[in-house]
């Protein structure tokens, strides 16, 4: 940051507080193996359900519903699930690639004190939703905005998130008894960890790499190279 | 938070930087009227982008791009699919709702210093991309997380962003000559801003109110409520 402000800076928050959002983003990790069996306060968990809720959504629509799951009987089901998609995935990998995905550790549905389920609903705010006309699956965008505030609350909280996408939505719908027109986005592993990885698990474990960011970045039109970020770009610094 | 961290708060944010964490989450608008011409130097655009790319993404396929757009030319085209696209969706409204509907501010594409397209490759990272065997979306849903991530992280610098989905994506594809299998998610206009609004504008409009949280979440299966958290939720305050 410039020394002093300009005027638009004016509205930045403070330097420490915006490190916690900088912090939340880069030290945010998809958590499998690290889950701690301590509750989570109703209280840290209404937080963080809140946080979720005040999520950007098309139109105002706020198409989400948040299905919060202690049962066992439910979650050794959806793990059921998980197991059965996760046969049906490893079938689509040639060694060695096949064992290297069956000795992932890939989900934590029992080990994490509580699962959510997270949902949207494509018939909230009536049949013509502001700014949806265009793109009706904004409905889902808005929910996955609201996804990621939950993870990023959870992160500033110690708590760590695992989303679990090895499962048939459609499965997911009958063990939640979710109806017909609801969309299932995403089940999560949500609980207090051990530790958070200084890197995500599929690029430790040499599954895939980190694409550059100057690479993914175009101006005015697709493909074109955006050269004036390159120094920007490469004076970055302290993110994992 | 209680004064003895329990062991699983052990890697919670400190205090000020938790706070950094809500107050984007709470304090992010959808922002269409309020943009400043200031210009966003460089290392702070790409800091954004850089959250952006930091994003939680299936099977580590961090399937965006970003296309930063400063070109006039293209920023009018893209106004004018806008125009297009607002006209055929005011047609879907009956009075009073329509005129009320015509009366919003819902774009800042001119306005604001400069333009973002963030786009989905479904091909990137070959055909099986682990994680995404059931749930094909799950590559846009990680482009939606890149997408929250950028907008806290603007927030947290006092940058608006404002998602205008009033467009429809193949007339954005055109202008942007973005290829066929490619999907643009969000066109988001970005800038510092004059101030954050309290509210959501469509809130404050008498469009839609928001939702009640508690009536949002569900207990272990759709439909049944959570009645252990109703305190912690009534308990919630100083969010907006």
């Amino acid at each position: 940051m410039s020394v002093v402000p300009k005027t638009g800076e004016a509205h930045a928050l403070p330097t420490e507080e915006r490190r916690g959002v900088y912090r939340a983003i880069h030290e945010r990790r998809d958590v499998r193996s690290q889950f701690l069996p301590d509750q989570i306060p109703d209280v840290a968990l209404a937080r963080l359900l809140n946080a979720a809720h005040h999520a950007p959504s098309v139109g105002f629509m706020q198409p989400w519903n948040f299905i919060v799951i202690h049962d066992r009987g439910v979650r050794a089901a959806v793990r059921d699930a998980f197991l059965r998609e996760r046969v049906r995935a490893a079938a689509l990998y040639d060694e060695p690639r096949r064992s290297q995905f069956l000795a992932l550790k890939l989900e934590g549905i029992l080990d994490a004190p509580l699962n959510l389920c997270v949902t949207c609903d494509p018939t909230r705010g009536g049949p013509h939703v502001l700014g949806r006309s265009a793109i009706p699956d904004t409905d889902v965008y808005s929910t996955c905005c609201a996804i990621q505030n939950f993870w990023l609350a959870a992160r500033a909280e110690g708590i760590g998130v695992g989303w679990v996408s090895i499962v048939q939505a459609e499965e997911l719908k009958r063990i939640l008894e979710i109806p017909a027109p609801i969309i299932a986005v995403a089940y999560l592993c949500v609980g207090y960890v051990s530790h958070f990885s200084d890197t995500p698990d599929l690029e430790r474990a040499g599954w895939r790499r980190r694409l550059s960011l100057a690479e993914l970045v175009f101006a005015d039109r697709w493909g074109r190279p955006e050269t004036k970020l390159r120094a920007a770009f490469a004076a970055l610094s302290g993110a994992p």
